[in-house]
């Protein structure tokens, strides 16, 4: 018989953004409940927060690797079965390790590490045994991105001749990292960030999103790499052009210094017969184009969608489904999978269906080549094999 | 110290819709447990549906009232704290006064009842105990509505003069109630729904949420209430002018017939200095039109917004918040006035934030004089005192 | 062999606003050349209006009477082919006699007449003799309206059911016409503008467009008509519940005290087996939703269209076209049709799509009573036969 | 005392396109008259192109330069003043070189000649004597393309810092110049069209409104410049990485291969401040978006616009003026000026708002360099000082 999901979190204690939207996406199906957590690398920080999401304080953890060590002696029916890592981008690489090593499944919040050596001995580590990995690229998540995934795998639009991906925010318009702003402090940081600041907080979401739904590889780039705001020492303004794998042009962007935008990551795909258009500032529609006939709105919940659209949707046409249930889609299927295993079942190839490991390695790979590109007068940088 | 709030669930069993909305909305900030539930009428139907959502069968019951008795002889640590009544409007009524009268608090989907007489026994019931009654008109949970009300007690645009809110949906164009589709069946039956279909269904939001942001009561109605699905007993289609209490006039529509709508409740709302005007399709975006100055898009999560929006809000700028967080905002406030009785504290103000019912009452009695003056010759019906 | 057709206004001189809209609307497609004027009925702003307009100041004219016998006497290839009327409401019917009746076309700006009596003498006159006689409702003028009429006459959505429109402004929201703002002064003005204020001066627009686009006639009207900003003496917000005459309901909305809304005169039709949207803020689109399939949108010069819609644009896909492009539609087949009289020949029938003395009539009789049911206690009152 | 311009035209005869546009916008505003033309290299066809648009078949031309010679021989109250040159790129310098010689004004489509050999030629001819030589940019005519100009000019967002213009179509999609069709065939004809297809047809629109709107220029460039189409022998679909003179960075694309695409030049500006947004298929509004504040949506005729915007405004707000309208604020700006040298006056300088040679040559230079950058290894090529 199955059974709800038992998580515990690293990091996401009071003060953090990313470990509540994991908390509240892991909860929403009723399929994963939240058993312990180590939220901060301060005990007492941990603590507090353990008493803000009501768990029993001896399953609040001073530090992951207790968690781990402790959970693990737990009878099997009461211990965790998977972690979810909520942490900057330098602590994802350790606690995933240690994870795996003692037998728990892992969520991992983007970037997969801090640098290329962490992502290749983890991506190792990973096919060596069982155990999920999921890596959060949430924006997959969304039952419109799936269409707009599920309609080029049926050719729908014809062959793929441009792409643009273009993914603006402004909140780091001005210098907040030398206020006391978290957000901002961390992620523009080499030390906390790895070597790219915009291109790896969001440009991995463009770009992951953008081999999700179109299935192409990049091949070459050219980088135009900014440092916008004074003092800043990670790129904050990157425009790059691409090669793809099948022919195609492109564009990626990633900018967090575009004033007055919100988070309005935005995809447009050309085919030979017709493009799609997605943006997640109104993530429920695909606007459909068509050579000669009038465009299409393909929205979630209406029509005839493909398979891939409507189990990843929860309600009736016209009742918004957003961020959260994007994100809560990745964890519905971790969590599905996980029940899978436990059940000594095959999962549904629908619930495969979340970024991996190998995901995240190329886009840690597109991220350097990126900063590479951005500080070489070589026009055209060609990907790794 | 706080706990979690544990709730069990009346109706919402397997093929039913908004039990599971229900459901998703009360688990998503990890505030309430699920603990136990009389899905359905059928206790085998019941037993499944515990069995799909992982509850102890201890404690999935045969029937609410065997659930609301049985509970209450549970130990004070452990047994269920409120009721969720998801049934058809005809089964509000009894489990809402067992459970109350039985020391549960109770939330309840809208309408309140199946007539007046119950609605009214109601109301005295409610009022003579300490318990919380919860009516879900779910769309005044959204950020965005809760700013347009603010900024009307603010009287940022004025004496209000014309209120348009309008509520088209599609689905039932077609006699859906002749297949077997379970949420048209009782909808259009009046043994389940009442003297009113797209009036009570999706009127009553439509009336609540121009009641709720405007803070205005209708005093006279002419109503043009039609049948238009050839063979249907209730309204699928109503046109009512409204006089508001400040002198205002207004449009009132519920119509279910709109072909190719979704669910688009829309609301627009016009003072001596400028409108405002929200949807429901696009819920995070509240417009804000000025005479002879340009119009501005209101978002949430952006810049200086009254109270009431940002902390209804759970996510940063651009990252959409849709039904389910509404609807969460809802269960969120009543489970935190739940905790406060728990510790014999007094609610935030911010937290009595949802309906009530003597909303419900004051929707109940909309109705019953929308229908009267349809069948009326008289021009203006007046409401009652 | 064909020539420019020879125009002469009345009315429009320096200050007024619809006279230029007509001159630049009869310019554009150089079908038509304004010769002469009697541009206001002070002779001196006439003549200076003229110099303006470059006219030869033998042929700027003192009054319209001066106007319509002195080119009488021009010699055939010289004089005038047709008026155009640009005057208030009040100074429509004897200019438009007059000319008709000393052998003129008309093209007169809506309302049709002052009052009824007006309005019945003039269709008499009109329907006695050879001359065309075209009313400005110029909202008929656009692709995508004419598209939408076509789809309906072509049943593609179906029986029609419900009909929703709107025409909210906002710039009399302030008592305007107590400042010398000319455009205000005779709309506001009992004297002038008729029995009726916002509902003459756009309600005729939103019930032409109405009638144009589903063929539908109204059968009965009940009316809510406010004077909102104090001291006004006509109408500036009024609410009409509609019967049609194929059994379908519609309301329809004129307000010019909507704070904020410039002049979006909105229309949505449902038929049973979808629904048109059409809006002129954003005129080349034209929304069109099915059950259950995505909507789609009808833009101007995209796709095969049918010939009204195509035959009214000008510019291929992506070139908006605007306000005055409508205009110069009617303008363009009033001229056209003027053409094959000269030619002694019929016109095409595409040609003869403008609105005519029965419309305007039609009008006036609805508005007339709207003012009526306004002050009435019976509910539904019914349109003449 | 004021008279209507003269104008002869070149190109524009029957099966043309942009011919029509022009003399549509010229005849807009009734302060140019079209007295002649030469519009066809066949004599035949441009005789027939005279009668469709009703001139003195005396002053239909079988040549440009029969034309030219002929005019200048007319009596001065009758000859023209301009010509307007709508011919495709290999014949805009000839003509323009031969109407300047001989005492007339020049409006010219763009982009400005057939190579940069012409072009340099041409800025010294025109830089040499005292008649007027226009550029079509018309872009540049909008109202709210204006208003972006003049706020940045007034420095409200601040010092800019990323700059995005795209111009996708998606009609070149399939080889339409394997079929009869005119348009295509010269655009794909390294013969008529010039070293480039997209970047030379739609590009140099871009690069303009790049331009006029920020005040910047490029400095260096990086060019990604591909032919999609099979068979093309020019590009189709070109991205272009910017620097600008103020350091700020900028992408600009030029695609007619976006398949679905209609005409979607849009423009995106951040500051330090802000944002603005402009896009050509919704022309009527400016979005102007804020750090951490509501976004306005400016619109054409709504509020305190400044003045390079209202004075090129023809209608009140929510009257929607579309590509004509801006098109004829060129010809209305040279028309103007025209008649201010005929009364030896000094124009004012909102009139002289209108795009020159110099732009011309700048945009030649600018495709010139891209179609150089697309050849080369280099990553980044300057533009000449």
């Amino acid at each position: 018989m199955l059974r709800k999901i038992r998580m515990g979190m690293i990091g996401g204690g009071r003060g953090a953004f990313i470990g509540g939207v994991h908390r509240m996406a892991a909860a929403l199906d009723g399929q994963i409940e939240l058993v312990c957590g180590a939220f901060s690398s301060d005990p007492e920080k941990s603590r507090l927060s353990g008493v803000d999401l009501y768990l029993d304080p001896n399953r609040v953890y001073d530090s992951y690797e207790d968690m781990i060590f402790q959970e693990k002696e737990l009878p099997r029916d009461i211990r965790m079965d998977m972690v979810s890592i909520v942490t900057p981008n330098h602590l994802h690489f350790a606690p995933s390790k240690l994870a795996l090593e003692n037998g728990f499944h892992v969520v991992c919040d983007k970037p997969l590490c801090f640098d290329l050596a962490e992502a290749n001995e983890l991506i190792d580590l990973v096919n060596s045994q069982e155990k999920i990995f999921a890596l959060m690229h949430n924006y997959t998540g969304y039952p419109m991105v799936k269409q707009a995934r599920a309609m080029i795998q049926h050719n729908d639009i014809g062959k793929i001749r441009r792409v643009v991906v273009s993914y603006p925010q402004g909140w780091l318009s001005t210098p907040l990292e030398n206020t006391d702003q978290k957000q901002a402090l961390w992620r523009t940081d080499p030390n906390k960030a790895g070597v790219a600041g915009a291109m790896g907080d969001i440009g991995t979401h463009a770009y992951n999103l953008m081999e999700y739904i179109t299935g192409l590889r990049v091949t070459h780039i050219c980088a135009d790499v900014n440092k916008v705001v004074k003092g800043r020492l990670l790129d904050d303004d990157v425009n790059v052009l691409l090669k793809l794998d099948n022919g195609a042009s492109g564009i990626l962007t990633a900018s967090q210094i575009s004033a007055g935008e919100e988070n309005d990551l935005t995809i447009k795909i050309y085919g030979e017969r017709g493009g799609l258009e997605w943006s997640q500032i109104r993530p429920n529609t695909l606007i459909v184009k068509w050579l000669d006939r009038p465009s299409q709105h393909y929205r979630t919940g209406v029509g005839d969608l493909y398979q891939a659209a409507t189990s990843a949707t929860r309600l009736p046409a016209g009742h918004p489904e957003g961020y959260l249930e994007a994100f809560a889609n990745v964890y519905k299927n971790v969590a599905t999978c996980i029940q899978a295993k436990i059940a000594n079942k095959k999962p549904n190839s629908l619930h495969l269906d979340f970024p991996t490991v190998a995901d995240g390695l190329r886009g840690m790979e597109f991220v350097n080549k990126v900063i590479e590109s951005g500080k070489s007068d070589e026009k055209w940088i060609a990907m790794a094999e």
